[in-house]
């Protein structure tokens, strides 16, 4: 069962270097499903792709301040007061940026937060009662050095895919599955054992805390 | 020359009520005018419409919280980092919403406020160094009575054509103009007269209260 879907809002997203990268990075992903918006679309179709999805994420590079205008319309033509199947699922945003983090805020150049431009995103799952869910934002990729995308790339794959809320422990378990699916040749095996060893002691300490707090009341 | 140019941003606006009503209302504003966004446009020619105006209005219903795709598109389309010239322009926005107006509110159904829903229309004026306007909204007009729809229909024309800031004096002055343009039959004569009086006594009286500010000092 599919259960993020990603709503590809780039216009012309094979042209993206940024898109195409974070494209590529989900191919391994078989519960998260990529899906562009072409220039028509079948209305019901694209509402069942929702219903099916547990987790809905709006993918696109700002345009003056919001989504592009193409991905706006389909929002405008898909979207409908009676979807009250949205309720409880998840609403994300991946959005890339050509400015850089620091102007996002009051005294920088574009004065407002990430989160307070996309005040409209934020009030469309608000009214389908859905969970929004913390903003992922890619600031100027094309300058990042291989490291830093590399580090962001696994970010946003955690994004897509890891449960939310995401704690320490769910973070552990998603690294070390991720780990075993590119450890074809067994050159991690000892780095898997070590992070599966350490989770198991997480979870035991955290067994212990439950009780020792249970004790106290 | 053309001092006000509305984009009008509704895909569908004939068949709107609300679009239609407004629109004929600015008939007799020859400084007025107002511009459908059609279906493929002169990315030139609509740049030089923005080029003459002194006031730049995006006019839409508001489409799950914000513009419609259509318009988006447009601003996508035809707004770049190279139109220095909008500097010092007034950017404003008239805005029909379908919900009442105290939804809008922390604690309302909706959350945020219409300023805070349109920040990326705000962050546009900001980035061309543009005056924006305070936002102009209509909520649910179709349950208004007749006579607020009239009283709102003279602010909006107000809000479209008076100067900015819009001080007691300016209101006095636009309004005695309009009666004069209504005023074929000579109905209005005394009002008219009453009203000039009224401002000039005003106007005299703003003078004497510098004059007794400038020996203050």
């Amino acid at each position: 069962m599919v259960q993020t879907l990603i709503i590809l809002g780039h216009p012309n997203g094979e042209q993206s270097h940024t898109q195409q990268f974070l494209k590529e990075s989900l191919e391994k992903f078989p519960n998260v499903k990529q899906h562009t918006i072409s220039h028509s679309w079948d209305v019901e179709a694209e509402r069942i792709l929702l219903k099916q999805a547990e987790r809905i994420i709006f993918q696109f590079p700002v345009y003056w301040y919001g989504a592009p205008g193409h991905l706006k319309t389909w929002i405008d033509t898909i979207f409908h007061p009676s979807m009250s199947y949205l309720k409880g699922k998840e609403l994300g945003i991946v959005a890339s940026f050509g400015v850089a983090e620091h102007q996002f805020q009051a005294g920088g150049r574009e004065h407002f937060t990430p989160s307070e431009m996309f005040r409209p995103f934020e009030m469309l799952a608000n009214y389908f009662q859905m969970m929004y869910l913390p903003i992922f934002c890619v600031f100027k990729w094309m300058y990042q050095s291989e490291g830093d995308k590399q580090k962001q790339l696994i970010e946003y794959q955690m994004y897509v895919s890891a449960p939310n809320p995401c704690r320490l422990i769910d973070k552990g378990k998603w690294l070390s599955e991720q780990l075993q699916t590119i450890n074809t040749d067994g050159v991690f095996d000892s780095l898997i054992e070590t992070m599966i060893y350490n989770n198991e002691e997480i979870e035991q300490l955290l067994t212990m805390v439950t009780d020792i707090k249970h004790n106290i009341r």
